[in-house]
């Protein structure tokens, strides 16, 4: 809480992060330490408590102020669940709480079609029924390839997520494996076998998407109670043409999300 | 390089890592800072650079020294590379190098005989066929919930990894499953929806063992090119008896790997 001028307290959120070291710092740090203390030594293994300069251990502060309850929410730690979807619950649950909600993903029809963004794709597959775009992802700066992050959307606005895919929608789904990684390597350098390439369930947005990430960075949502491989799904649709219409599928979910609220109202959580 | 007493050039590892903040420092933290820089400001939003005293901003600080040929290697950064594993290439490519490598797997056995770690084991279902032992990770200090980490290890010694897997482990896979959220969850107080089980492929050693870990924990490990949801297991094994004897799995190998070498020979890579 912090007092205004009124008088009055109002909360504020304060978000405290340490950034990674620089490379071309670390010299200094070890030159202009204040302080080095021996904590324990065995053979040829010792560690110590090594205290930097101010100028060499810089926290990231972000100040909300003032903060309203819903950013309070936002940041407080969460309980998550996990989910256990069978096809009924899918069903009877959560295809209507989507249907319900009405999620906009005029954003995404924005960028197919070209309204928005058009200069930041890096490859495109024109075909109306098996082809996508693909272009960086919001959270990647391009800076450097340890954080790699690009998306594909696909063309066609019929298919929400995992949920909706049949042994129909493989052309598709092979384009964008095939193409990406081809894209990716031809762009970045980087070779397919370093990619990590999956879909989220439950997805953030109800636009059929491919996500694509360096395998070395540990992206949120690379876990896997959210993510699949494409790969995994390819071979999956060619087993059971639905299979992605019988299976449960595991997800989770933070306590104050409505789709735990409605899992829990049908005694499924 | 460090150059010791008798002026050769010596070769040392030093590792520097951030630590998290600890709670109770940061007031402290937020009053004695040596200096804060407003970095951008829009609306109720604003951004800083805090600089805190030397005190406060400890970092841990391994040295090891010297260093051999092998330290450095281990803690250069290495390549990583997926690898699409079908059926036939576990059958002439990695259960012949399991084979050949006969990993030592003496310290399970001492756990399942009771002549190691028998005071931390925390369940036991004594079935040789279909029972197992509940134990924590060494990873685990059980200090605090947030990493909670616990390993089922079975009885039976004829299990490699998930590809020996059939629908006649399946009574085994379920007790592990439910016993073991139970016995969590007797003793800790964390509910199974809060756990994250699963297997690793490839394992680190192989005897079947089953991975249970908080679920905001991001364990290493956890992400989807290596685990295995258990109860997706069970389920694919309830579809098809022999899933794991037919289908390609995916999992990630460092570039001084031996297995990757394997792959990379036989022109799989």
């Amino acid at each position: 809480q912090i007092t205004n001028p009124s008088g009055e307290g109002t909360d504020a959120v304060i978000i405290l992060e340490k950034t990674p070291f620089r490379e071309e710092k670390v010299l200094e740090l070890l030159k202009k330490h204040r302080k080095l203390e021996l904590q324990m030594s065995n053979d040829i293994y010792s560690t110590y408590h090594l205290f930097p300069p101010p100028e060499l251990s810089e926290i990231k502060t972000t100040v909300v102020y003032p903060a309203t309850e819903k950013h309070l929410q936002k940041y407080l730690r969460q309980e998550i669940h996990l989910v256990r979807e069978t096809w009924e619950d899918y069903r009877d649950i959560t295809l209507p709480f989507i249907q319900a909600q009405s999620f906009s993903t005029q954003w995404v029809y924005n960028i197919l079609e070209k309204k928005a963004e058009a200069d930041r794709i890096l490859h495109e597959n024109p075909d109306p029924r098996d082809g996508f775009v693909l272009l960086p992802d919001f959270k990647w700066n391009q800076n450097q390839l340890d954080d790699l992050y690009l998306i594909a959307l696909v063309h066609r606005r019929d298919i929400k997520s995992l949920r909706d895919l049949t042994a129909e929608h493989l052309p598709l789904l092979r384009n964008i494996l095939q193409e990406g990684k081809e894209a990716i390597t031809k762009r970045f350098g980087v070779p397919g076998s370093q990619l990590r390439i999956y879909l989220h369930y439950q997805p953030s947005y109800y636009h059929l998407h491919v996500h694509f990430t360096a395998l070395g960075y540990e992206a949120p949502g690379s876990w896997v109670e959210r993510a699949h491989l494409l790969a995994d799904v390819i071979d999956n649709l060619l087993t059971d043409p639905s299979y992605y219409q019988k299976r449960a599928l595991t997800f989770a979910l933070r306590a104050d999300e409505l789709l735990l609220k409605r899992f829990q109202e049908a005694g499924r959580v």
